[in-house]
């Protein structure tokens, strides 16, 4: 692959030097102060590198925002694009098109159990949105149980429904949102010790709150199936099957959030698979089509599909199943099947990640905890292996977290990080050679964060 | 143009069959009641015509969702689509890209008055929920007021803001949102009886409205500078610079909604320079790349972006200023300047839609109003004109309406219909002779319309 791939000219950088005065000049970023922001040019992608804007060469250990799944510029997926591109950019949504037909009819073929129905939106925060008015319209009730930690999108519902601190400015506790505990055996919020009595202590706590806040009116739970960016804690066995249970004895909706955790990133289709669990909701976006274009959705279950099959859904958008978002999906899934990247997101983390990950906590002073699945993995640094402190305070950062994701990019590589975690979340199709080069280089930025264990 | 258009070959009527059972099958569609719902299928796209299921070539009268601003498949538009998908096709917003670069320049080159940092989503309804959340942490108050009738987008905030009965079954009053009755003079809601009347009457009401509700809570006021799906009532002369004017009496932050009347479709880049009226926030969506990619932003004034400088935006999404979305946004607004599609789109309001509607109201005793600007206009069916008796009552259809729509359809239109309403919202690059026939088998609906009036 590195063959394949032409330098960066001077020309490139200038013109990469312009675009970035033009960005500080006009563009509003997300989740940013925008006065002290100095955002990163990226130059040029390609598989699993990208090119900052000085030329270097990086290997792009975050999929973006853990999105582009099958890499980047993958040649059948822009083939996809740029066809359909010249055949029907547009339509409505009210309009049947083929690629939205076969779009649904792939992601139909692939959700768990007798998930169906796909109602096609822009992103992962809209689908939640839907998701939630799905599930109330179908019970006629309100309330909205979600996990503190959890993030599931930037609109106004979708981040009350986060538990993370980025929900804290648009708090509004009448949109009838309440945050449970989840389960998180690192840190346990339940004084547990052991993983099955996390998910004992976990299981009886939502039942808790259930009783509590009064099941006659809960009309969802929304849970990641692993969550993302909170920290990859995959939920412990039986928690899951747990959560199903106590959803369908309550009467409660089931959505899962597979935004992050969906399209083969933890080693299966979906992460529910792993439990075997088919919830009544189900929502995708980013490895859908690898975010390529703007695309999201809802897989809904037969019985929810019943509520609207004479009844208006009050619900849409003018770019609902967007027909180059969706012929996109269609290259991204094909590209799955016929590259078989779901057992080689497994086959990487079982055999290569995985592994080195265990070795990195067994050398490294600063590694707390190492967990994950697939390309779906998270590295969380302490300065005391004792007391765990985190090398960043929940929901901020630390100079010295500061140092170690600089030393992750001077190493050669595009890190994620959050709070006091390193995560390890490459496309699915990241060849294992990249992948070594990549683990050795963050081990050197584990070598700074030893230096700050007490 | 029509003589570059090939035929459609058995083979596209034979996928487009298979398309529509797949989509009946696993695509569940916007505001629907999805077991009666029969979509038309769409072939082919190009210029001003679509190709339906049966391979009929259908003048589109619609935009499709009033987006399409520059028509199907203009060139320019998709060859950068092509370019940009073979370039980067993706890279997450907090990186530095070209193309969002040069998409916010040239976007802020042409909003009114100072606003110049722009904010991307990826539609108009988050367009709104961002813009409203800006204005609430910019002024730390919470309220919001917009207008009866309004349509504003369908995620949780976005319908709670809207004013038309899509909001009903998702109403949450403690989201803090406050309708006001809108200009409208051929229907007002104050019983003015000139356009002067309607003006003072409803501003003053908006006041009364603000007094009442206390401006010490108000953190913005919403609306959409020609109201759109609501009926292309364009407001009485003084009306929006009083709105501006209350707004900056009262310390509320003005959020002008021009995602279906910005990017020229009014015969001005922006609905609100007809007034030359600067927002403090402006929503746009559809128009700035005519749809062909989900995209949307708000634009921002310096005095909302200095509360941003050192402080966090609250907000975000995976795909804000998408390249692919922002090449297509370059591309389109290129080729409005090139082909001077805003003054184009004047000229086809001035000198052949509002001739002709004028026409039709004077010809055809079911035409109760006619109004609108550039390419942007409505027609008002009733059955009696002294009662004003509208030929499908507000939020609902009627079997009389459906048959005007199923005349349009027959005599070779893709109609846009609202209730009793017909609008004429054409590409602002439609040719004028085929503008003229559509307005031509637009009269043969009228003709039936007609049939209608006791």
């Amino acid at each position: 692959m590195t063959t394949e791939i032409s330098d960066i000219t001077s020309e490139q950088i200038a013109a990469g030097q312009r675009a970035h005065e033009l960005d500080r000049e006009h563009v509003f970023h997300s989740w940013q102060a925008q006065g002290p922001f100095n955002p990163m040019t990226i130059l040029k992608t390609e598989g699993s590198y990208v090119w900052d804007g000085e030329g270097n060469k990086l290997i792009d250990l975050s999929s973006q925002l853990v999105n582009t799944n099958v890499g980047h510029q993958h040649p059948k997926v822009v083939a996809a694009i740029i066809e359909q591109a010249g055949k029907i950019a547009t339509i409505a949504p009210q309009h049947v098109n083929d690629a939205r037909s076969e779009a649904a009819r792939l992601i139909a073929s692939h959700t768990p159990g007798d998930l169906d129905k796909i109602f096609f939106t822009n992103g992962g925060a809209d689908a939640n949105e839907h998701a939630i008015r799905m599930a109330r319209v179908h019970t006629g009730k309100h309330k909205v149980l979600s996990a503190y930690r959890s993030y599931h999108g930037g609109t106004h519902l979708a981040v009350n429904v986060t538990g993370d601190p980025r929900r804290v400015a648009s708090d509004n506790a009448s949109d009838g949102v309440v945050h449970f505990f989840p389960a998180y055996p690192y840190r346990s919020y339940f004084n547990s010790t052991t993983e099955a009595e996390e998910t004992q202590r976990a299981l009886k706590h939502l039942e808790d709150t259930i009783i509590l806040e009064g099941a006659s009116n809960i009309a969802a739970l929304v849970l990641e199936s692993i969550p993302g960016s909170a920290g990859i804690y995959v939920p412990p066995a039986g928690y899951m099957e747990g959560v199903r249970e106590l959803t369908r004895k309550y009467g409660i909706v089931f959505i899962a959030d597979e935004v992050m955790a969906g399209f083969g990133r933890s080693g299966e289709w979906f992460a529910v698979n792993h439990w075997n669990v088919v919830p009544d909701l189900m929502t995708f976006a980013k490895g859908v089509n690898s975010g390529y274009v703007p695309l999201g959705g809802v897989a809904i279950s037969p019985q929810i599909f019943e509520t609207f099959r004479e009844r208006v859904y009050p619900g849409g958008l003018t770019y609902s199943g967007h027909p180059l978002a969706c012929a996109a999906a269609v290259a991204t899934i094909e590209a799955m099947e016929e590259e078989d990247l779901v057992a080689n997101a497994k086959r990487l983390g079982d055999e290569i990640i995985g592994p080195r990950l265990a070795q990195f906590k067994a050398d490294h002073p600063s590694v707390g905890d190492v967990r994950g699945t697939g390309v779906f993995w998270a590295i969380e640094l302490v300065t005391n292996r004792e007391t765990r402190e985190p090398l960043a305070a929940y929901g901020g950062s630390s100079p010295e977290m500061n140092q170690v994701i600089a030393a992750a990019r001077a190493a050669g590589l595009l890190p994620f990080a959050n709070f006091n975690r390193l995560h390890v979340v490459p496309a699915l199709n990241i060849p294992d050679d990249v992948l070594i080069e990549a683990l050795d280089k963050l081990e050197q930025a584990l070598v700074v964060a030893d230096g700050f264990v007490k």
